[in-house]
Formats: C-alpha cells, structure tokens, sequence
C-alpha cells in the first residue's frame, strides 16, 4: 500500500450534484454580526442545481440576509472511505410565488415550523473530494 | 402523535461533550478573506473539553490565523431522530511543546500529510439537540 492510496480523488461537477441529490442533510456555515455559524440543514436540490431549504423566522434568516455569503457540507462516511462535497454560493430568501420549488423537492425539516421561509443557495464553487482515511496510530506501529 | 413530537430537547452540557466524545468526523466553519468556509475535519477532545484537530499548511490554517472565530458542528442521524452539537469558539495554534496532545487523543486525519499543525478550539458555547424529524409530505396527507 504506497501513500497514494491516501491521496483525496477530486470528484467531478456531474459527480459532486449525484452525491448532493442522493443526501438530505448538510451543514449551512453563515455569517451573523461577524461571527460564523453553522447549523444542520435539511435540504433539497432542485432542477437548476440550486440548494434548496426551508427555516423559521431566526438567526439563520437573520444572517443570511445580512451577508449573503454561505458555505454548505455535505458528507458521507463508509468505513475507511469517506465522500465530502463543498459548495460555497449565494443565499437568498425566494419570494411567496417561487416557494413552489419547496413543493416540488424532497424537503423534510428537522424541526416541525408551521411558518416558514424557503431559502435557494446559488453555487458560485462547487468541490467533491473521494478521501481514504487512515488511522495514524495504526501506521506509526509498523 | 402531538406536536410534542417533534419539538426538540436540548442537550446538557454534559450530554453534549459525552456526543462529542462518542464522535470523531465534524464540520469546522471558519472565516477566510471575508468569506465563510466550511471543511469536514477529524477531530477528538482532549481533557480539557477543547477540540483538538491537525491540519497541513493551507487556506483553514491561514483562515483560523487571520480570525480565530470558529464554529464546529457534529451530528448523527438515526432514523427519524438526529442529534447535533454546534460548538462556537476560538481556534489556536498549538505549540510545538503542546502538540502533544495531538499524540495522546484520537485522532485520524482525513488525508495523510507528513507535516501538520495542531489545532485546538477553546469552545466559548456548546449547544445541543435532539431532534425528531418528520416527513411533511405525509402528514399533509393526513
């Protein structure tokens, strides 16, 4: 087993929307007054490759009206294998007449709000990465 | 089945770094250039309750170094309930004579890079839940 076997395999643009669209929970960074948050996310994607989610009234509206800026993770861990995909992009509330979309996509919401606002994210960048894990301790024996 | 349900039930402290504990993959979300990022990271905890988590060179290191504001997130997903702990604080650079608590706690990094840092974050909040989730687009059958 040479260090190749370590290195992350890039995923590609085709391969990075598979695994978003075959997830529903991700990780939304954001900023708020400065500060950078982050909190688990239900979310969809829909047909124009735009980050779906619905959220309440909240810090996260909050922030992300205040800084459009996000980032959002989404991972997967098989044994020694592991799959994250990054996308960084731009958040924005969409209006009553295309809420729609929260309609049409697999949403479910971690926490049960009778109000809420549907939220797209624009992908600016979108990262994949195929990693191999190793267990350091496990290497350093040998 | 009330609404009760699905609220969610905030975890003590003590739950929270018993979760953390019991985990080793997180997402840290730092500033970078004004930006937000976020990266999936191995992490463990050491015996003073800091997350302690090695990197290379690169742009979380030079991030982490420019603002020290962080934010953590570590969750799991069984079934229809998902726990998630957010941990907010400050991220420094160990020292080559406290690196080595890097040798003492778990850690496993995700790629194998030679040269590392260790990283530690002194957590200011740590908050909890457990979560029950729902599909919306059953119950609005009902």
């Amino acid at each position: 087993m040479t260090d190749d076997t370590f290195r992350p395999t890039e995923l590609s643009d085709l391969e990075c929307y598979e695994f978003l669209r075959s997830r529903e929970l991700g990780r939304l960074a954001y900023h708020l007054l400065g500060e950078v948050h982050i909190v688990p996310v239900n979310y969809a994607v829909d047909d124009d490759n735009r980050l779906i989610f619905r959220t309440a009234e909240g810090s996260k509206l909050f922030g992300i009206t205040m800084n459009d800026d996000v980032a959002f993770e989404v991972d997967q861990l098989l044994g020694d294998e592991a799959i994250s995909v990054i996308v960084r992009g731009r958040a924005h509330v969409l209006e009553a007449d295309s809420a729609y979309v929260a309609e049409r996509v697999r949403l479910r919401p971690w926490i049960n709000t009778p109000k809420f606002n549907v939220v797209a994210i624009d992908p600016n960048e979108v990262t994949g990465r195929r990693l191999h894990m190793h267990r350091p301790w496990l290497s350093m024996r040998g």
